[in-house]
């Protein structure tokens, strides 16, 4: 795959990859699996999208911390009747590399019964952005609008094409990794990627962070005019949730083209945990989501 | 799992692992998996061995660069047919990575068709042996002694118990790792570890050096009578090649209990490549181990 990538792929064909971390910075890491019949089907997305998104996917998380992405890896295990499409899978990965500026470290490709992708993805900064840090008195914020991720799911689970603005943000998510290196650097106390649904990815950062968030979900912005309440629950949506004491909303949304929106408080005092709040009354929301049933 | 790692665990639980790399070393990373029905069946080897088996499989390439652990991740795809195993399978990758001083510092657990572990090591070394260093006038050494593991899957293909020196050397490779230190420290020009076969992987230093290489495989060390010619084609031994100009075999021996031993020599001119010689004949081997088949 090394031809397709170019001048996205570096220092593959040793044992290991060889990388320098910048002087005074933390590295931070993380691994996230695509599997057919898991993550997506056969015939929802492109083989193009397929790689592009098992990258994006593992590169929210680095969002999430406000690192700056130095590299990645691909462990790729190929059934036959995917064989002849191992090029354009590769292009999905490169796009998404290049776009993110984190060049093809080195990989394994293996037999397989079925189509798995599992992305490591290596970045740094000084003081990475934890769960842990969000502190009564912050603003519980969003970037971007939810719910695209949910509809297209919903329609694909039907038989029937997604609206196109659903579909783009189910196959080509943007980690959101200037966004988060900005929101680190302008102050965010705690963050986390919205992979699991809002509420399930705040309430990591409510127990990560020993407190109490009220969640108003009349002020998290939504596609195509869909319920708060089921944006809410939609996963693998790879917008951002974070604290901050003070952020500028109207500076982010000038400098990245995407929405900042204040969604909910932390408080202090009562039980550890997420609740939240639609037109005035407290709801509460099933779990989040899960993926489809295989 | 994170329970049945207890302080083989660490800093499990953000969006990324964060660690750091000792000043003035550069990083080191490889992803390596292995699939159930392309690197081993069920029944040949008990889940924690599956486990132990990928992740010395990952931490030996780490051993080739003579790199120190930092740790590792594990993204694991188990089938409903797995899903009782998943704590014994746990047991024994970090069964490694206690034995590797190596934290398991993440993950990403997922369901899946057939069970596939991709473990990803990350080490750091001030300046990683390659592949690449290799210099006419060296002298070509290996680890150990191979021939175990063909042994092991010669007998688990006919359907038969392998002798328990294979079994072991199948099922509990140990990775190099202390000794690929050493090896750097002593100053060793290049390594490779043997994956593939000894001599699949000699070429392999013998392309990215662009030098010529004779191996004499009639000094090639080999377990339980082995023909070195078969020997040297067993893959998945995890044992280290390599070439320095001069190293103290017997210190190593003393050092590591397991044989060092001289096997060939690097060359001035001529074409870039392996030659093997036996019973001062040469001889040319058939392409080196490629999994079994599916």
């Amino acid at each position: 795959m090394l031809g397709r990538w170019g001048a996205n792929a570096r220092g593959v064909g040793d044992d290991c990859a060889v990388l320098s971390v910048p002087a005074g910075e933390r590295l931070c890491v993380s691994t996230d699996s695509s599997v057919e019949n898991v993550h997506f089907r056969r015939g929802w997305l492109t083989p193009e999208e397929i790689g592009y998104r098992a990258a994006a996917a593992a590169m929210s998380d680095l969002a999430a911390m406000g690192a700056a992405p130095l590299g990645m890896l691909l462990a790729i295990s190929v059934p036959p009747a995917w064989r002849g499409d191992l090029e354009a899978i590769a292009d999905g990965v490169g796009a998404l590399a290049a776009a993110s500026d984190a060049p093809v470290l080195g990989g394994d490709t293996t037999a397989g019964a079925e189509l798995s992708l599992t992305v490591t993805v290596l970045g740094s900064a000084q003081r990475p952005l934890m769960r842990g840090g969000a502190r009564p008195g912050d603003t519980v914020w969003v970037t971007g609008a939810l719910g695209g991720a949910l509809a297209a799911l919903r329609a694909f689970e039907r038989g029937e094409s997604p609206a196109p603005w659903a579909r783009e943000r189910f196959s080509r998510p943007v980690p959101r990794v200037r966004e988060g290196r900005w929101l680190r650097l302008q102050g965010a106390t705690a963050a986390v990627d919205v992979s699991d649904g809002l509420v399930a990815d705040v309430s990591h950062v409510a127990a990560a962070s020993d407190v109490r968030i009220v969640l108003d979900l009349d002020r998290v912005p939504t596609l195509g005019g869909m319920d708060p309440r089921d944006a809410a629950r939609s996963g693998e949506e790879y917008e951002l949730a974070l604290t901050a004491r003070e952020l500028d909303g109207e500076r982010f949304a000038g400098a990245f083209g995407v929405p900042l929106t204040a969604i909910g408080e932390v408080l202090d005092g009562g039980e550890p945990g997420v609740e939240t709040r639609f037109r005035g009354d407290r709801v509460d929301l099933p779990p989040g989501h899960d993926h489809f049933s295989p």
